[in-house]
């Protein structure tokens, strides 16, 4: 059984690369505007957002592909911004010349949604909590208005329409990103042709929606948190490293936890010596969620999970009628062994939508990665993708 | 399918309910012994825990099933306290007269661990930081010294022979109570007939000692926490309600959880006035763990991570080697559906019994509940536990 684990994973590793190779070279920018109005009816003076692309925009404008991104996220879907970077974008092993989503063929744009939870990462550009209040001249923190999906695929609007762009031959994304990428299609059902939701949901559950608040209180308990007003002192740095590393723990399903996180020792002395000692195996998780921890701002992760567990496509009195309003043609592809948006998640949106007669297609990715199967498994995938996308 | 689900849970309560028709009367004991050494090789001058039984004692003292409980559990395994308690401990339903665990056999025993988690909770008789160490007459706190699962099989050892019992007919736990059921066989081959692990584990693997570690830093990181030394003060009590709500929804599948938990309301107002208000689904999670916290003590809670994390059958080189020393029959049950301690890892000490030889039972409790399903589906597995029981 082992060997077969590693068989595959290898084989996952081999289709990934051969996919990842010669990654485009990709140019983040930058898209401003002002007075934008939020569902809950607050206005953003003014809203900034990254955003990146692949390929050629067409003269019809109608080739366009956009990619939305996951909690934990930004812009960077594919290629590299330099040919030093070590890693290319994300989906790196599905976009790009000839790969699935064909940037020979398709303009491919990506951008970072508002309240980006790694809001000091210099490769990320995003508005929320931490941005600069400019009736105040200081950080917003909690007086940033709530903001749901739904804002987040308005401002993809606007940014889209500055490029003079009305039709997406498509709209793609994992985890989060697939519940932008359904709600574009139940917001502007007229302006979604296709719509991919990869490892994703059509509305959350209480069970998730829970899930998801253990993710807020360790920032909101932290002792630094003040209320969200800590920009002018220490940042609640325990609280988000606490959160990444649920993230990261929760998102990887054990067989690949257990085969890279270090071999737990037997009785180590440290450990039996005090219960606030750590181990190998924690220092794993939590020393890599601490140093990552200063790249994200504990307000902006609040808005994330705040955002997700609002989610419920249209916003409308139950997901039936919010998915009433599809036009677009869907395809769903959950992780089998997904452990934090389970199958279940989507297969509740498309069994609704085959119940409204529009015949989703419904697959589901194996792998050994959980959630982040719909990363590092994708290429599995990739046939049936490139076919959807080329399907009338 | 949510009839079905509906019809199936409806089942397994009304079994459930006939199971426990009529519990016994029973009463809480206490035990204590002075100077127990700790496999860290520390010494608590004097330990006390509680315990109770139900069914005779038989004169050759051979009648004997010993009960080991879950991480949020105790003694209370069966029966009432009193005629009019609200509820019978957590497994009347296969034991009691006639029952899968049958009382007109066997005398079934059940004990306190060291280091309860709910060491206020007047039903509950423990040792632990909580306790007074008599050397200083206060509190011990994080003086008191780490203990392992083997601990607990060793004061569990000591209460046995206190009562002239040297040999287990079986040993059958849940959860945290697999781990001791399981060591009690590797530590005393000859002492233990047979052996049941009800969604357990014969080692935790890394991935479980991480997720185990999200329950412990909202106590470590509390502001209340001071180091454990917490007894003259405020009590780390949020902290203990965050762990007692990711305990409480990780046991849970979401099918139950959904059913059970208010629906999520459409933008509910207070949720888009700030990050900071909660919900009706958040309140049914959190406000129940916020009530129930200061039963708990969150000292208790560390020790009994850390316990649990450094769990290997026989705390030897490995699982295998522990294993080797298993003389008892064996049973497995994990739940189909467990998100906390998944079947794999009842499956892993499962295939190296079997390796080794020794014909382990192993057999899947299918249920709705997750993790759960060990409490309340246990009674669709009475008929293999009692034939268990009965075979030679």
């Amino acid at each position: 059984m082992q060997r077969l684990i590693l068989v595959l994973v290898l084989l996952v590793s081999v289709v990934g690369n051969a996919y990842a190779s010669e990654p485009l070279l990709v140019e983040k920018q930058s898209f401003s505007f002002e007075n934008y109005t939020t569902v809950g009816g607050e206005t953003i003076p003014e809203v900034t957002i990254g955003w990146e692309s692949y390929g050629e925009l067409n003269a019809a404008k109608d080739n366009v592909i956009l990619i939305t991104h996951f909690f934990s996220g930004n812009s960077h879907a594919a290629g590299k911004y330099s040919a030093d970077d070590a890693l290319p974008g994300y989906w790196d092993s599905i976009i790009g010349p000839g790969k699935a989503i064909d940037t020979n063929k398709y303009f491919v744009i990506s951008s970072d949604t508002l309240v980006n939870a790694f809001a000091n990462d210099p490769n990320v550009i995003t508005t929320g909590p931490a941005s600069i209040n400019p009736e105040t001249g200081k950080p917003y923190g909690l007086d940033f208005p709530v903001v749901t999906i739904r804002d987040f695929v308005n401002v993809q609007k606007r940014l889209l329409e500055s490029l003079g762009i009305e039709q997406l031959h498509a709209v793609v994304g994992a985890s989060m990103g697939s519940l932008q990428a359904l709600e574009w299609s139940v917001a502007y059902p007229d302006a979604v042709e296709r719509m991919v939701s990869v490892i994703g949901a059509g509305a959350m559950d209480a069970w998730t929606i829970m899930a998801l608040e253990h993710w807020a209180r360790p920032i909101k308990h932290d002792p630094n948190f003040n209320g969200g007003d800590y920009y002018d002192g220490e940042a609640p740095l325990t609280g988000v490293a606490s959160t990444l590393a649920m993230i990261t723990q929760q998102a990887m399903h054990p067989v690949i936890m257990n085969m890279r996180a270090p071999k737990p020792e037997v009785l180590p002395e440290a450990a039996l010596e005090s219960v606030l000692n750590s181990t190998p195996v924690l220092d794993y998780l939590f020393a890599n969620s601490l140093a990552r921890a200063p790249l994200a701002d504990g307000n902006h992760i609040l808005y994330l999970v705040r955002a997700n567990q609002l989610f419920v496509a249209g916003h409308q009195g139950d997901l039936a009628s919010g998915l009433a309003n599809v036009k677009a043609k869907t395809l769903f592809l959950p992780a089998s062994n997904d452990l934090l948006l389970q199958p279940y998640l989507a297969k509740q949106a498309a069994d609704i939508l085959t119940e409204q007669g529009k015949a989703p297609q419904y697959e589901e990715i194996e792998g050994l990665w959980g959630h982040l199967d719909g990363l590092f498994s994708i290429p599995s995938k990739a046939d049936t993708l490139k076919a959807f996308l080329e399907s009338e």
